[in-house]
């Protein structure tokens, strides 16, 4: 395995491996890599030859008041995982590698990056809109893998690849969970014993809808109604619950098209998400 | 030579000229081609096997209030000028197959964008930077070729292209003149006799600035100066005249360092530019 550090060398392997004929994916990644990121690389191994995965704690897409500094970073232990799993290269560019001084070009998507996340943390998708194309445009992989944990950002970056013809192939896959259920993240590190007791509230409460879906439920009031009771009895501080369209995030009254039931919940300081795709 | 309508018809005569050891160049033009385009043509031949001119009246570079309507179109004449300086593919597309119904991703340029043009076409250079990367990703070209009659334009081009790590080389040709010496430019069939004489008045001022600043004249003001008393002369209203850095768009006190002297003047409703880089 090898661990690239310029966008030089990132780009001159990309280009052998296109030479000999080999297909490229990247599995994008901010480290500190959990079962959630292996089975984005086990995805990406199934779809190409060559397996990348970036390691970039970027700074673009923290709001001034969010977690950059306290972000959990352990590039020993990510590389012995990638290494572990068959990855071909890590990318992992320091901030000045990726950030001119006098850097001054965004790319910003304008109607899935409004709501849900997009409320709180304004400057968020924006960020990561940028920094993807960028790694988009260093790796030249021929695919690309996202967790549908993060389904916002997921649907963004398949807009943002329609909109602006990007050569890459973007494929989503499954949220991992926990053997207990709570949607597996980096940050569900920061929750104390107790919030992390309390943060299944949220799992529980989105497989619950799930299952009520299933059943037959449609309404979106009642499917919002049953995350919502699950985890204010978790103790949770809710930032949104929302039923949106997959296709424009927009609030359906009814789950009668393909829908997403998403929310983000804080349990002490730390704010988690978690959703399920319906339909 | 081809027409090619759709994206795949472009991207796949990319990939074919690639997969033969082609360099392929860019030429990115609006259409109604004139003598500067056939210029940034001959640059490309110069630079690379197989040269495309893309033609697209581009609706996102023009205000509400600007002439997207009346800006000339003449596909016929263009792809007799193409065919007849070698180029190898015309890429046309109508403005449905550039923007879905549902278009929401936009590259924005903060801060070359803002002064000059920026300051009165505010949404132009979004324009401009998403149907430019566009167009490269679509074309997957080498090398593109912009003149330096739209030095703004290059310049923001050339920061997109280093901010964004966008894999294609960028070119500036030289500014082209009329014999009487008016820049080069699409808009000027609008001019009405009488300012088409009165227009010279701007080309006169810039290069007396130009012969001022070789004979050693630094000062900003007074270069400024020798432009604004030609355009007054023509009876041309002034949109701006400035001597800016040519690293940062930002306005010099003295051409003691890379300097772009740029106007913008009306003659009747018509709005011309043009530059000289000092340095």
């Amino acid at each position: 395995m090898e661990v690239f550090r310029t966008v030089e060398e990132m780009r001159a392997a990309s280009e052998k491996w296109h030479a000999e004929g080999a297909k490229v994916a990247l599995v994008p990644t901010m480290g500190y890599l959990h079962a959630g990121h292996i089975s984005l690389v086990s995805r990406a191994h199934e779809l190409a030859d060559k397996v990348v995965v970036s390691i970039f704690v970027n700074p673009t897409q923290f709001g001034p008041t969010e977690d950059l500094d306290k972000y959990p970073r352990d590039f020993e232990r990510d590389s012995a995982a990638c290494e572990a799993n068959g990855v071909d290269a890590i990318f992992a560019p320091t901030p000045d590698v990726m950030y001119a001084s006098d850097f001054s070009t965004w790319v910003v998507e304008e109607k899935l990056s409004k709501p849900m996340c997009g409320v709180t943390r304004p400057i968020h998708f924006r960020g990561v809109c940028t920094v993807c194309l960028k790694l988009f445009n260093i790796v030249r992989s021929d695919v690309a893998i996202f967790g549908r944990k993060d389904a916002q950002q997921a649907l963004i970056i398949q807009r943002m690849v329609r909109d602006l013809n990007v050569p890459v192939e973007i494929v989503t896959s499954a949220l991992v969970r926990e053997p207990d259920n709570l949607a597996m993240s980096s940050r569900n590190r920061y929750l104390s014993p107790d919030e992390r007791k309390r943060a299944l509230s949220l799992s529980r409460g989105i497989l619950a809808a799930e299952a009520a879906w299933k059943a037959g439920e449609k309404d979106a009031q009642a499917l919002i109604g049953i995350v919502k009771k699950s985890v204010e009895e978790g103790q949770g501080k809710i930032d949104y619950i929302v039923l949106n369209s997959q296709d424009t995030l927009e609030p359906l009254q009814k789950a009668d098209k393909p829908a997403l039931l998403a929310a983000a919940v804080y349990f002490g300081t730390t704010r988690l998400i978690d959703n399920v795709f319906l339909g």
